[in-house]
């Protein structure tokens, strides 16, 4: 089920690529001026498909050890789909209107959520033992829970920098990789 | 099969959030009012992802003991699969036009009609041992037909009030958790 | 990938409907008529539905025995999932006007393809002994193969009637489940 | 993971379609020559989905000794899927203006994408024994990455007649079965 819905929401993502329609007299002159126009879309696009693939590698990561499901737990990823499944919105939105503050925030703060959830997720199965196979490695667990941490500070530094410039906020996410990197070297 | 249309439904729901398209050049002063007015379409997103959550997870405790299929319980299955599929399109009216009678009772009786199979489903799975594992648990069976009740009477009374105030009857799901709270605590 | 890809388009039929958008001013007084309007659209939703779920079944059927898949049962497989995906296009067009001759027959065609092929797919498994089980049920096989000669038999008998009555022809599909009958009681 | 994204993308390939959307008094007049218009969108929507299927089966065959994911064939896929989810987008492009340079380049520079990753797959699965079946058939892996090369070449070829003519340069796809079959016969 959140295989499926991770995967049906990074796919129709490019549902929110606004197809340029001009009228056909006048393609050959201004397509190639709208597809450009298109192509902070196309960016917010791959963007977006990257977070929801590192989110979706972070859930597999932190079920790893996962035996058993409780309520709590099961709510949890409800929640947690829902904020997935509402980022095809944003994203489209955010794409739209990357030079608009509140189309910017709205992403941002998706992703927060987002991140947050997973951060929670993290904590929660962190602590429950009874739910985890019995020989589940601690410090893996401890690990995921301090990777999921980045997503809400870098998405965090995303929103300051949007109300200083909206669209130079969305590059902020680029450096998630980057962070990871140095993180792992030192030893996170 | 049923997973994935669950899957699918549940999120080609946020394609039903009518994204704010204003001109570029008011977008700056538009573009806030008009995410505000998208918060009824949001609102019902979210209800009805949380209802196709539910329903997915009702099945699947109503298909715990089933291990073979006769034709009647397939075709339940697929009536079933299209009233889910067709959640899409009741959400989508009735987010647009949450003051209108006929498209909140649009989507009320789109609920009733899944609940009401849902229920059938119930009944006809407890009654068909021959379709169970053999150490089915009975009662476990019981309790999810009285559970399956809930939800058509929760959207009845969504009927009921709609004819009073359209909008309020769509926060009536909320009570849904609420419900299911006290009839565990009652033994239900 | 099959079942994946029948889930699917499915699922999109119901992008097919077209929600009403009447301006919010005028909606209360004629939402109501344009819901109206849309039932022939909602009804070739139900019928294309409960045709493709007749089909995902037949295949699962045609496939029981199926151990092994050669080049050509491939290829038959990317044919047909063409056709499969092409029929969330041509319910549109037939759900949006049904009245008119060439878009009811763009519908009738779609399933006269699709049903030519299963024909062909249940023909070429009933002499691929080498492609299935060794213990294969020939009779069954037999069986699966006549009852697929049913669906172009009806979509062209819609054909026909689309000539004289385009709407009336797409009725002629409710008389599947009816021929079913008569032709299991006649031992087919 | 794969499996569900290329099935999805290859379904919404048809949302690409533009229905004709005649008023409903004119459609009797009107809607057959439409449909006559949008042939060339349904057949860059069949090129398409034969494309995608081809890749599809492609993965599934270089994949066929792997048990082991390390970190640079995981990024490898989430590129990957990039580009096969953009897919629909560049298809509705392209169909929607066949004659027009620009449009037509991004659909082969999309295929080029695809098909160099593709390629780099092959070759990387090739060099990283320790990721695979010790019993691996070396030149099973060669011949997949020799097979791979085929769509990068015919996609250039395609980009080359793009220049001199736009709508002739989709047909170059329909090269690729007729390729496979004599590079089978001369032994690749």
């Amino acid at each position: 089920m959140v295989d499926g819905i991770f995967a049906i929401a990074m796919t129709i993502l490019v549902l929110g690529i606004t197809p340029p329609k001009p009228d056909i007299s006048q393609a050959q002159a201004v397509l190639a001026g709208q597809i450009v126009d298109i192509l902070p879309e196309i960016f917010i696009f791959i963007v977006s498909f990257l977070i929801l693939a590192g989110f979706w590698l972070s859930h597999h990561r932190q079920f790893h050890f996962v035996r058993d499901i409780d309520s709590r737990l099961l709510w949890i990823n409800i929640i947690l789909l829902i904020s997935i499944v509402f980022i095809p919105f944003s994203t489209d939105v955010a794409g739209d209107y990357p030079g608009i503050l509140i189309a910017v925030l709205l992403f941002h703060i998706n992703i927060i959520i987002i991140g947050l959830i997973f951060s929670y997720q993290a904590h929660y199965i962190l602590q429950s033992r009874k739910l985890c196979d019995p020989d589940f490695d601690q410090k893996f667990l401890q690990g995921q829970f301090h990777r999921s941490v980045l997503i809400p500070v870098i998405s965090l530094i995303a929103v300051i920098i949007a109300f200083v410039n909206p669209p130079v906020s969305l590059l902020v996410y680029l450096a998630i990789p980057v962070a990871r990197f140095f993180l792992q070297r030192g030893g996170y």
